[in-house]
């Protein structure tokens, strides 16, 4: 399998922790978004969205969106450690959290959205990071009153690391690149903490990937 | 079940259709968010988000997100239809397209973002509208090209409706509310006609719904 990336991508960021709790190889196609290779027609006619990650399954297959891509992985190879829990409920939870991410707070925050804001918009340098952190913090304060429960144990969703972490800790590392204040978030960031810790994710972390600068 | 829901929440909208295939009867509770009734401390204690839909369950398990929800619910109604195909693949393409419209377009688009762009970034109206359209053509290009494929059928993924189906008809009324020009996508056009006339669809419109104006 291929996967399409950029180190500094918090999608493409799930996915290397998905494919490392499952013990995956791949071979990384490292995709400069910093430098405009995304909207390049060779990476258009790869993924017409311009996005990054894509995986190629060995059956030539170009999968896109990490959290589908992190749900054909846990399909396709269900060894141990599942990435959902196995009743409906919990799944949804599970789900539910990740979707707060993926869907709150992460399309807000990403690159071609703040280039939107600084281009097109005009906004200066304050304003955009005003609205980086606003979006930030509504989702962080849900997602902390989320985690509010017996459910939560040191993962957000018992004491394996599912789909929820693999977007959690991703979206901690951007928030703390923009110096977003998580003092707010003690149970959110006690989480973070521990996940950050296992191997699959500190292996996952950008600082880690052959594109890193 | 109780499913908390607006009848223009584009997102509610794809619970109802996904209600609605399984042949699911639920109690509707409106939260009436022009009237700022998801941001009330009594709706914060159903969803710390402040968002909608939840769907409260049998079991009194209050599950947010979507799509999470519409999960929930082929997997604890597997009856035909089912809202995925079988195979993993599959199931990854149909996902990729539900989560490009759930996470690359519809976050930007929806009634909290617009507030903040006209509120705290004091855009005009001809701005939030350019930015409106903007992501629908970046987020519809996209998907258009992603149906351009033999996998596609009556619906997104062959013939009968799916995940991206549910999100892809709600996506396109808005597109339609907000006055963009959909001349450029007719395979996304000639599906979302076509799901728009199965009853499951039609009957969970805005229009046809008690909270209606």
């Amino acid at each position: 399998m291929t996967l399409y990336g950029y180190y500094r991508s918090s999608a493409a960021y799930r996915v290397r922790i998905a494919l490392n709790l499952k013990g995956l190889d791949v071979a990384q196609l490292p995709v400069n978004l910093a430098g405009g290779a995304q909207r390049e027609e060779s990476f258009r006619a790869i993924n017409p969205q311009g996005l990054v990650p894509v995986l190629e399954t060995d059956d030539g297959e170009r999968l896109t969106q990490s959290l589908a891509i992190c749900e054909y992985l846990d399909e396709r190879y269900p060894a141990t450690p599942a990435l959902l829990p196995e009743d409906a409920a919990g799944r949804a939870r599970v789900r539910g959290l990740a979707q707060l991410i993926a869907s709150e707070i992460h399309p807000l925050n990403n690159l071609r959205v703040l280039r939107y804001l600084v281009g097109d918009l005009q906004l200066d340098e304050d304003a955009k990071l005003g609205w980086y952190r606003h979006w930030v913090a509504e989702g962080f304060t849900a997602f902390e009153a989320m985690l509010d429960s017996e459910q939560t144990g040191r993962c957000c969703h018992g004491d394996s690391p599912t789909l929820a972490d693999i977007c959690l800790v991703p979206q901690v590392y951007n928030a703390e690149r923009f110096d977003c204040d998580l003092a707010a978030y003690p149970r959110l960031r006690a989480v973070a903490e521990h996940c950050r810790g296992l191997a699959a994710f500190e292996q996952a972390s950008p600082a880690r990937q052959p594109d890193a600068r």
